[in-house]
């Protein structure tokens, strides 16, 4: 089995910390290593570095190799641009089949976290042998709580030892509709996690997303003409363009302690907390201070007598929000960019 | 009339952007002037910059001489070490005498702010012809609140036109007791404005402090010994030493739109607000947040949806705290001299 890794996306989510050229990925937010680094390091020993793929961005290509030195420089993939995951896994897929052939494919989101990587492998392992026979496997996980924002397997009956059908697959279900997923307890997350093999992919592609499909053939045919066809595929994520529409998706649960680190919020809920419940990275200190995300990249952040907040310094800003608004750093992002502010993006 | 500027103080209440060597005094708070240079301006025309003396320490006495230039280097005095302004006065008395002979001084710190200066200017004109006749003057302002951190002057008589016998002088009361001299109506708060004559001034310090008195003299009869005779005198405010023993002070009321600027919370009430009542200077992005003062001194300070709260940016830190308990600051200074951050100080 190989591994490909997708670590193309700009995220904002963490800004002040992440930029257009540090994303999320790329960070250390927890300890010396990124989320991409730990994602390549928790697949060993079932997918050893050197059948790791990786598809990134060519904005991001040279930090992507510079944080990856086991893998081997042709192995990590550069878009020309970022066209989301349908066109990404294809695009990627066609450059392992002119190299590997077909192969047995799991691919993975570069900046989640998981805390018990031999669970994951474990899964992943199984989801293999499933992909082996011609399958297309989401891992899933147990929700525990009814978010918007994420994908929802609803489950079938058990048909394989460890896999159940997918009966539906709901991208982003509207707040009523995943409060009532969760409360029933027959659906699992999605956790962009898939395992399938690269002639299965792209034969689906064909069959759901033929224009993608159309456009990486021209592109593999005629590699000089890449940048101006690859900037014309529709822009559009694996879950609406494949996952929703295949009548055979299958399921492999895995409880492996998995975040995809959404916002700082997220960050927070998995750091380590001092007696007051303040979550504390770098230079930091707390009077009287409660429940808080108090990150520093650069200087000291001095928090008194407050609480439930998220405070983020770098070097050039500082982000001061609650909590349980940090979804919205976005906006402070998209204002940024309508005042032109590139030094700060 | 002369007058002396305290301009030795080494508040904390401004930090982050306060520190040793730049305390309050000598910051741009609010425009492109510091709150000394103010104090200096705002005399004239009464008392011209040719008759201003500063009293300030040692450690800042090169930073208070480039501020004024229009002040003459040896009339800005600098003190071996702050003891607080009963002995900062006298020392300061001494001098003015040694140059000067007997005059007429107005006393004046140097970090407060002042909104109407022909007010504050016709006060000082008439509490100048008072100390000509022996008295000694506070300049008293109409109390807003019951504040426990000033000093409250108990009105009597008009004596002279303008002026008021000041039954008693209370530094410092209770909150209860604040309360009652505010509803009473009766009371003034102490602004550290006073007005007398250098041999009055002397005098009473031998009357009332007697050891200060008497190291002064010491001092003056052997200047070589001054750092360490200096540094055995007690450390007293002048209010405490003084104007609460006078049994004949007299007060000149003075509506002058006065600020001791005592905190960020009191700086914030007296800038200029956008439209959701934020307080902002510098670089400062601000989204469904209100109410807050937000001040940069370097970097980005962004602001979601939050409110009532002090975000202060500099180079090396930043403070987050809600407005109402900016006042405690300085609990977040000592933990860092507890911690020998010296850096932050």
């Amino acid at each position: 089995m190989e591994a490909l890794i997708l670590a193309g996306g700009s995220g904002t989510r963490f800004w002040p910390l992440s930029r257009r050229t540090h994303p999320k990925q790329l960070l250390a937010l927890e300890g010396e290593t990124s989320p991409l680094q730990d994602t390549v390091h928790r697949l060993a020993p079932l997918i050893e570095p050197s059948a790791v793929w990786v598809c990134t961005t060519e904005l991001l290509a040279d930090r992507v190799r510079g944080a990856l030195p086991e893998v081997a420089p042709e192995r990590i993939l550069a878009e020309p641009t970022g066209r989301n995951t349908a066109p990404a896994i294809g695009w990627a897929a066609h450059a392992i089949r002119a190299i590997r052939g077909d192969a047995v494919l799991a691919v993975l989101p570069a900046d989640h976290r998981v805390e018990r990587p031999e669970v994951l492998r474990r899964a992943l392992e199984r989801a293999g042998e499933l992909a082996a026979e011609g399958r297309v496997v989401a891992l899933g996980v147990e929700p525990r709580w009814p978010e918007t924002g994420y994908g929802y397997l609803e489950l079938g009956a058990e048909v394989s030892l460890g896999a159940r059908g997918v009966k539906r697959f709901t991208e982003k279900p509207e707040a009523e509709e995943a409060r009532r997923f969760v409360d029933s307890g027959g659906y699992l997350w999605n956790a962009g996690m898939f395992v399938f093999s690269v002639d299965v992919y792209l034969r689906q592609l064909g069959r759901f997303a033929p224009e993608i499909a159309r456009g990486l053939e021209a592109i593999a045919a005629a590699p000089a003409g890449t940048a101006e066809l690859y900037a014309e595929l529709p822009s559009i994520s694996v879950d609406y363009a494949v996952m929703e529409k295949l009548d055979d998706l299958l399921s492999v649960p895995v409880d492996c302690g998995w975040s995809d680190l959404g916002s700082w919020k997220a960050l927070a809920e998995v750091m380590p907390t001092d007696g007051a419940g303040n979550a504390c990275r770098g230079d930091v200190l707390a009077i009287d201070a409660a429940d808080n995300l108090l990150f520093s990249d650069q200087g000291l952040v001095a928090a008194l007598g407050v609480s439930g907040l998220v405070v983020v310094r770098t070097a050039d800003a500082v982000l001061v929000a609650p909590k349980e608004r940090a979804q919205e750093v976005r906006r402070l992002v998209e204002e940024l960019v309508e005042r032109r502010r590139d030094e700060l993006l």
